[in-house]
């Protein structure tokens, strides 16, 4: 992977994020009084949970028909939504390196003006990672005394030198790739499963996954991690930061198997309902442990729904195209933030945000000044939290240092007629595309408030 | 119109809800103990709520981004969500038809095998209307003592023998027809609206609506009228059905000054939010005159958003096309129950259930026995509804006599390339087409629960 120090090279152009929504904050279900800043804010502990390729349309809040999250639903009824939240690249590794750095692809190095990875995807015969100028969440959170644990998917490169432990975690249990395989352990060896420094096995072996049937019982793997790590936090009274990271949403989806059969949709709506429910197990322990007031939890993806999976994928809702693309299908997310006593219960708030925003409010919270040396592109979001607030701003996918915006769609008439399809029944005259063009001078433009499936480019 | 034996000259063929959709009732918001049943059921008041071209993904709890309707949305959490509820015909007058005689359109008489008004859409140039064999909801709740009245469009037949109070209705407020004009007043007179048998008035005249700003106080109207004949019957005590149809959200849509600009959608969007408010402050009014467990109410649309608006219309969210199509964005209706200390609160039901149930449920509670004379194609939803029950079904759109099913698109290329496009950006390889085809022996069937969108055909 290669710093690229401008986007010469680079020929597709959008202002993606340009339009600033015209901000609401209205009441979700009930009206309540805010209830904002009661109590202590000082160093909460920090849950941040990341699905993997699950779409802004997947959850019944988000409005989903088959609605088969009740915990993600009451999770929103207790706490915050956020309809306009966008993760900073359609990808798991650039955007999960965004979440964790605060930063942009363009300037963490999750990016190559490569073609086929030009999105920085690393997956295993990727031998580059995170690098060490970066400063990672975990890192700078232990300033404030943080223990952190990173459960499930890392992403950020698998050689030793890039693994979490080396870059702020003190625990990790999960594989620091995707659960693709099986391999032949020839040429290349299955994807290995981490329990902090120690290899403690490999998927498809120790960790088995049933590709004919679906079923693996890593969810309940990652719960149960996630679950003893807060209760020995618990226990210890420290605060915590718990990067909560299941994959079972990525092909080849899974589940256990008491979940499997259970949903309307498949497989992937089986994983959907299991983690829902292990998304209802932790925020009960908080309760149960009465850390709940003391904790801030932020769920989101890490990307949209992957539309090349068909209807065996996720859904991103009324949204254009979906993961590997720059459109609002691959760029929107999933959103809900949860803090009672903290957070006002039941609300709405239209404040543009992205993942890298989460790095900034953290810091805020733990009260860690942010590191001078690297600018960051994540903003403080406590006023939206804590006071319901919004204000006016301009944010972008990619941005190159020159100035530049970037559309992504990577769907050229060769992967289509090959049958990858990144944008299913979804052909926008004029805007969706095979063949990559040069927008610099004619960007394309929505107004996502009337058309956010963009459908009518108002330029 | 003409009542059409049996369907040999249509030519578009498809089993549009086959599909038995898995049923899982999920807790939307709330895990609440059943408190279905509890005191009299018996002679509740009946309101039904009637949106005019709202679609599905208009509403936040069925996934709108602009989060425009937090009445509606705290309505959902207070009552029951029906996420498979659909219309009979994606087009005013038959849906509406169907709704009030609980039969299908091709049993009522509205449909026509005419291509060009084959959906029996009944605008002012149209002279036919409902017959006088057909008997309606009020017709039939009268038996038990009901007062019924309708506020807003009725769009069932515009001459005198046609009209509301000729077919049951006590009282009326509104118009027989859409809100279209203005007419020069020589050849086509504009649209009237009626208090009770009295014309008082007519679009653009009595009753303005700029066309320019968008500026209309009609919600405002059909809101005092309601409110105003709730308060009449708490006094009496008479039990009534309240039959509320506004039509601000059919082009040309508009709003009240006071709701201009303030949403982030334009006209169409602040149309949305002051239907909401409406809705709040007819719970409110039920809920202050201790009303609220003595009425239940329920909330859908006619038929799916007006893609043919583009921009300017509504949200089908996920699903295929919209009104004027039998796809899924034309048929499937947003669809809320309410009905304090009966209906549980924050329920989802995947019972499939279409507008002419509302006739049957209504008799059922009302306690009326169905007329012999006629078949019924809704049924009895009180299960589902009091006791969160759902069971399997087969319901379709449109069914003649000889059993055959119609897929309308009426999008053929002459329209398309005339600007007119029912499916914008939606097409969708040997599922949406601009010619009539005969499917017949060859239906194209979707798995609804993995396939809301309607991509991916598995015949």
């Amino acid at each position: 992977m290669t710093r690229i120090p401008n986007c010469q090279g680079i020929v597709l152009l959008l202002l993606l994020l340009f339009s600033h929504i015209v901000s609401i904050t209205l009441t979700l279900a009930f009206s309540v009084a805010v209830t904002a800043n009661n109590g202590n804010t000082s160093k909460p502990n920090i849950i941040i949970m990341l699905m993997d390729d699950m779409g802004w349309g997947d959850l019944g809040v988000f409005g989903n028909p088959a609605m088969e999250t009740p915990n993600l639903d009451r999770m929103a009824a207790e706490g915050m939504i956020f309809p306009n939240f966008y993760t900073a690249n359609p990808l798991c590794s650039p955007s999960r390196a965004a979440l964790l750095t605060g930063r942009l692809p363009i300037r963490n190095g999750f990016y190559t003006s490569n073609a086929h990875a030009r999105n920085a995807y690393t997956p295993q015969y990727i031998v580059e990672g995170i690098s060490n100028t970066e400063i990672l969440l975990p890192k700078m959170l232990h300033k404030a005394g943080y223990v952190s644990k990173i459960v499930g998917k890392w992403h950020l490169g698998h050689r030793a030198s890039f693994l979490p432990l080396k870059h702020g975690f003190h625990e990790w249990f999960g594989s620091p790739n995707c659960h693709f395989g099986p391999f032949n352990d020839l040429d290349r060896p299955n994807i290995p499963v981490y329990d902090g420094a120690q290899m403690v096995g490999r998927y498809y072996e120790e960790f088995p996954i049933d590709k004919k049937t679906g079923e693996s019982n890593l969810t309940q793997l990652y719960l149960q991690h996630a679950l003893e790590f807060i209760n020995r936090q618990a226990v210890t009274g420290t605060p915590f930061f718990l990067y909560w990271a299941p994959d079972a949403t990525h092909a080849p989806v899974y589940a256990s198997r008491r979940f499997l059969g259970t949903s309307q949709r498949g497989i992937y709506g089986d994983a959907v309902r299991e983690l829902d429910q292990a998304v209802g197990a932790l925020l009960e322990r908080l309760h149960s442990l009465d850390l709940h007031s003391n904790s801030l939890v932020f769920f989101t993806s890490d990307n949209g729904a992957a539309l090349i999976s068909g209807p065996k994928g996720g859904s991103n809702g009324p949204f254009l195209c979906g993961k590997e693309t720059t459109f609002e299908g691959g760029m929107r997310e999933p959103a809900i933030a949860w803090w009672p006593s903290h957070i006002p219960p039941g609300r709405v708030n239209h404040q543009l945000a992205t993942v890298m925003d989460l790095f900034t409010t953290s810091l805020v919270l733990a009260g860690v000044t942010p590191p001078s040396s690297t600018p960051l592109d994540g903003i403080d979001l406590t006023p939206a939290l804590l006071h319901t607030r919004t204000w006016d701003r301009c944010i972008c996918a990619f941005v190159c240092l020159d100035g530049c915006f970037i559309l992504m769609t990577r769907n050229s008439w060769q992967e289509f007629h090959q049958g990858i399809n990144f944008c299913p029944a979804q052909e926008v005259h004029g805007v969706t595309t095979h063949n990559q063009t040069d927008h610099t001078q004619h960007p394309i433009l929505f107004h996502l408030g009337r058309d956010p499936g963009e459908k009518y480019p108002i330029r």
